[in-house]
């Protein structure tokens, strides 16, 4: 079967599923019970849903000296396809550097943004605050008891606990390319705001995902600029060749993007395999709870299906269930 | 894209799904509450479960000289694929006839079965106790006080009634042909007990549907035997060629069937889109509830897509959301 008689099955599916669905989200003004979110999750469309607003006095005081894993960029672009030095394409990852908060935020805050062209992003996203093997001590300790372990109605929803619990700094000059979690996520905006552009994992095939080589952005000496560094031995990396779906023309015509925007106190209900791309107005803070997709059932035959319009099914591209056999 | 094609998706659906889910089935020993059921179902796979047993006597006082609806077939497979005297292969459906309930049971108890050489079913399954439209009067209006109306913990987890619920009984002569319905299904066991031979919606492929002319069976007079009479301007039928699925090589070697029986008391859930070949031992009573499948989402995208192996999935032959757009 060749990439043109995939293409016509997955157009087929993108149709049908437009057809019943169109860019519908619902609102709730409280949180949902555990009843009310599995069958929020069954259908598996997004829902926005607080938390008091934490100030930069309280993020310096609780974390003290204690230093903290930033990612930077020359163009806040972590984890995006990017033109390298030799003119070809490759996916490349941020530079980690270990900083204090107090330091962070001075490169994050609207007055020093000028006075700071390297862009800074709390993204780190390996369970941060809290991780199901337990067996890294967090970065952010003292923020512990600011932030639940868990969410017991998502939590008795899909019976399990979440794998990874993260908190994510950043300001609007960082922006998160598009691509899809094979994960349950929800996603509580603290300060600030996110704009997600969102398509549902049906038109996967809308995005155009190729296989770029792996790059990192590295300093060649202490204080130097950022370089791209191609990365020897790393896998290639398939990613979404489009930069940014919001500009014109960059979709298909026939992908239907929703967006939503997550203000302080809410919560986006990120479905498994939803297609996200996310900018940020102003210092943002946000914690997202990810929780496995469910092994059992066709979840993840289905959302390996949808992703096949690039490689074959079967190929290293496509989501794996990890430990489900 | 032709068949082969096509075939070769839905076997790489199967043999995934297959991978993750094997033939696994949970039992469990009470109801569910609406949560866990609603866990259960965004999983979709069969889960048996109770009521007290129903004698030919309170059968028969309960519905008194009411005449109900009987389908009467010449070898117990109403619905089901089978040869006319052209020597063709048609889609048959049963001569219905209304009789009272002590006729009914005296044409299916065991000491009258040789007397009788046709074959009786109570299957009228249009919602024949409570239907959702509620137009009809119902012809067991007077068990309607031992049937509840609905299922609380599958309504709640649903969010939905049932749009019909159904009496079904008969003996070991009538088997179902196998089939799947685009409905989530709990079938409860009141007596006697019912084998369910079941493979999941991914295996559709290996059922090898057929498109037959339609036909019903006829009296030509009153008391004369039945015949198969091909139909006139009726829609040929998509079904199965597969007779028996327990036979063996009737079924591809790459399907994975299950077998499943329900004793009296206990109930069975049957995901929508999963087949099911049906086979009673003894006189077998059962009340079956039938709620619509979830139309948002991607349930609806994902049936019609696996039932795409005959026919191009947009066609006629598949299934289609009616009243979801």
């Amino acid at each position: 079967m060749d990439t043109n008689e995939k293409l016509s099955v997955l157009k087929w599916i993108s149709q049908e599923y437009y057809e019943l669905n169109g860019t519908r989200y619902e609102t709730m003004d409280r949180l949902p019970s555990s009843l009310e979110f599995s069958k929020i999750v069954r259908v598996a469309s997004p829902i926005p849903d607080a938390t008091k607003s934490w100030s930069d006095d309280f993020l310096i005081s609780r974390s003290g000296t204690r230093p903290i894993s930033i990612a930077v960029t020359p163009n806040g672009r972590a984890d995006a396809v990017t033109g390298g030095l030799d003119g070809l394409e490759y996916f490349a990852e941020p530079h980690t550097e270990q900083i204090t908060m107090e330091n962070f935020l001075s490169k994050i805050s609207s007055g020093a943004r000028d006075a700071h062209p390297e862009i800074c992003y709390l993204q780190s996203q390996n369970g941060n605050v809290f991780s199901s093997d337990g067996s890294q001590e967090s970065e952010f300790e003292a923020f512990k008891s600011q932030i639940p372990e868990d969410l017991p109605w998502c939590s008795e929803a899909l019976d399990s606990t979440p794998d990874a619990v993260n908190l994510w700094i950043g300001d609007q000059r960082s922006v998160t390319s598009i691509h899809s979690d094979p994960y349950e996520n929800i996603y509580t905006v603290v300060r600030g705001s996110k704009t997600f552009t969102l398509l549902p994992p049906t038109e996967g095939w809308c995005l155009a995902e190729r296989t770029y080589p792996h790059a990192q952005y590295k300093r060649t000496e202490p204080y130097s600029r950022l370089t791209l560094v191609p990365s020897q031995g790393t896998a290639p990396i398939r990613w979404s060749s489009v930069a940014d779906p919001n500009l014109p023309g960059a979709l298909n015509a026939e992908a239907h993007p929703m967006e939503i925007t997550v203000g302080p106190g809410e919560s986006l209900y990120l479905p498994a395999g939803w297609w996200h791309y996310v900018r940020q107005s102003g210092v943002t803070i946000a914690v997202n709870y990810w929780y496995d997709l469910e092994s059992r059932g066709s979840s993840w035959v289905w959302l390996n299906l949808l992703r096949g319009s690039a490689e074959p099914p079967s190929s290293t591209g496509a989501l794996t269930a990890e430990d489900s056999s």
